[in-house]
């Protein structure tokens, strides 16, 4: 069973257990980023099918709005979900506040209201009160979760594993790219389609996970960078924060993620001081509604390193690029995230620090 | 006319007209802070019996679910919309991606939706296109600006005027507590009440903008500081946002904010490598359910700056009293954000740099 934190516990959680003392650090963090194209296979080829049944079961009762509640990594998944539901199905969304409901007792009508919760380990208490309180409120509740047997399947009328095996690193990589493929064939379920375009991804992200050594470079180019910035614009906007929490959790390095219309309205002006700048840039609408911001920032002489198509690395500092030719753009952020993950183990390793140990992360996050 | 940006423009905005040169940098900040209360003022006086007006035709409508659109400083006083029409009435909300609409197309069923765009200038080309879109899709749309005459008033079918005042300065201020004002007294209207209970908002912002020598104290202790933190929970996490958003496009200090919740799953592993963090205690059940992430703060020996109730800012290494007796909590955000608004200020001359001319900022900001 993962370390589950509470207040009274020291602050340096025990690094998981380890058979193979004296590996070198970070040894668990790498193997699962490698894990991840035979968790996608496993989600397209085991987990689709049930997913669809559940899609099916909560099209017929047709939701008009769907909440998402997820904390951390999940927290972006949701916001991917978000673009997916609003985009490919027109349902209005909203992220949940859980404060509202977990610290000021909100009692919302949430009739025709889907609330999907997305959580790794479906343990953190207030994620299960707030699917309750959804429940109890009128809603649809759909638990995505790695842990069928999890307090917060339980709790909600529908579950869809994620089928990623354990995670025993803290920062989660496998089960966020499972949790975006649960959620792609979902909200495709819902809309009446059958996810087939997802097949193209295993294959794809082995590909991509080869190339370690293009994001150990990376790395170096960041060793010393004191903070960074980290943009995109429609789906490759969760990518953005992904990344950004990726880095600050294992390599403590401070990454801020905007949206790039968010850029140009404040933050833009820090922008001189904090030279390097990553820019996820999607293969589609999204990113060439990202292209103004990026001609600005290339304007105010940003360090600009592209994750994206080979044309859009072409034109920057620095880049890796992603084959996204016959990737549907609401699929490329599961690709996208993966050279960000490599290079927040490999950034971490540079700087001399264990991406299994770092400070004051527990597996399970209880909030309340 | 303020400044419009458009992506040929050079990068330094031209500073503000200033009939009087030679005065000290960032006066014209330092003005429309100092203004705030005075606004305060006319939103309660004048404003409120047209905001109740709007209200009341709105509620006639039933709207079942909320959607807030917004960018920048406005997003934040949105997000403090989203906490108040959950907490208060009940309604499910989501901030609207608006890169959806205006990216991607997307045409959600908008029935029995309420659409709430926030904006100072009302004049972002995006804001008005998502709008006219929420419209033509169903919604009932309520534009809440600083411009009547803007055509994001004009496309809206009901519109508030926050009766700030023209805004000169780059880095918005009295539009923030105008927006949030008016934004509690709209809700209230469409719960039927009468808002009175911000009446006591004005005297007490005079208050504490006349203690401008501890924000000056404040600001020579973060003068120095690489980055920075701000934390805080429920009604406190939107002022946690702007004072984030106001550091970095004054002082360009790159600050990061969570809310405590969040600040656990990830970013903690942070806060030994930078030191200072801000917390932003709300006096109710905000500040107690920051209270676990407060004592892990402390465990960690993180310096922690508290705004908040005088009680708590004994516990903490140093912090600015707020006078939150007999202020609900709901409306204690008006309030705490004043002394960041100092800090952002004070912090950015100390630096010897000018507030009122940030670079890459203009006054509109045109996002497509």
């Amino acid at each position: 069973m993962p370390a589950v934190f509470s207040p009274d516990e020291p602050d340096e959680p025990e690094k998981p257990e380890d058979p193979d003392e004296g590996e070198p650090p970070g040894r668990i963090m790498s193997g699962e980023i490698a894990e991840q194209p035979a968790v996608l296979r496993r989600v397209v080829r085991d987990g689709a099918p049930r997913i669809r049944e559940v899609a099916a079961a909560i099209a017929a009762r047709s939701p008009r709005f769907v909440l998402l509640a997820a904390r951390g990594t999940s927290d972006n998944a949701a916001l991917y979900a978000k673009y997916l539901l609003e985009i490919r199905l027109g349902l209005p969304c909203g992220l949940a506040s859980m404060s509202t409901t977990t610290a000021y007792g909100a009692k919302p009508d949430l009739t025709d209201v889907l609330v999907v919760t997305v959580s790794q380990s479906g343990g953190s208490p207030d994620l299960v009160a707030s699917t309750r309180a959804a429940r109890d409120a009128g809603a649809v509740t759909l638990a995505v979760t790695n842990s069928p047997d999890s307090p917060l399947a339980a709790v909600s009328e529908f579950h869809v594993d994620i089928l990623a095996g354990p995670e025993r690193a803290l920062p989660a990589t496998k089960t966020y790219t499972a949790s975006l493929l649960a959620l792609y064939l979902f909200v495709e379920g819902l809309g009446g389609g059958d996810g087939a375009a997802a097949g193209v991804l295993p294959d794809l992200a082995e590909r991509i996970l080869a190339r370690r050594d293009e994001a150990r470079t990376l790395a170096s180019r960041y060793r010393f960078a004191e903070r960074m910035v980290i943009t995109s614009r429609g789906y490759g906007y969760p990518t953005a924060k992904e990344a950004a929490l990726k880095l600050m959790e294992t390599s403590y390095i401070p990454a801020l993620a905007y949206s790039g219309a968010d850029l140009l309205h404040g933050p833009l002006a820090m922008v001189d001081n904090i030279s390097p700048v990553i820019a996820v840039v999607p293969d589609g609408k999204g990113g060439e509604a990202l292209r103004p911001v990026l001609e600005r920032l290339r304007g105010r002489g940003a360090d600009l390193f592209v994750v994206g198509p080979a044309a859009e690395v072409e034109t920057a500092s620095a880049g890796f690029a992603l084959p996204t030719d016959g990737v549907p753009e609401e699929l490329q952020p599961v690709l996208e995230i993966l050279p960000l993950q490599l290079l927040a183990y490999e950034v971490t390793i540079a700087r001399g620090q264990d991406p299994d140990a770092p400070r004051a992360l527990a597996k399970v996050t209880e909030t309340h």
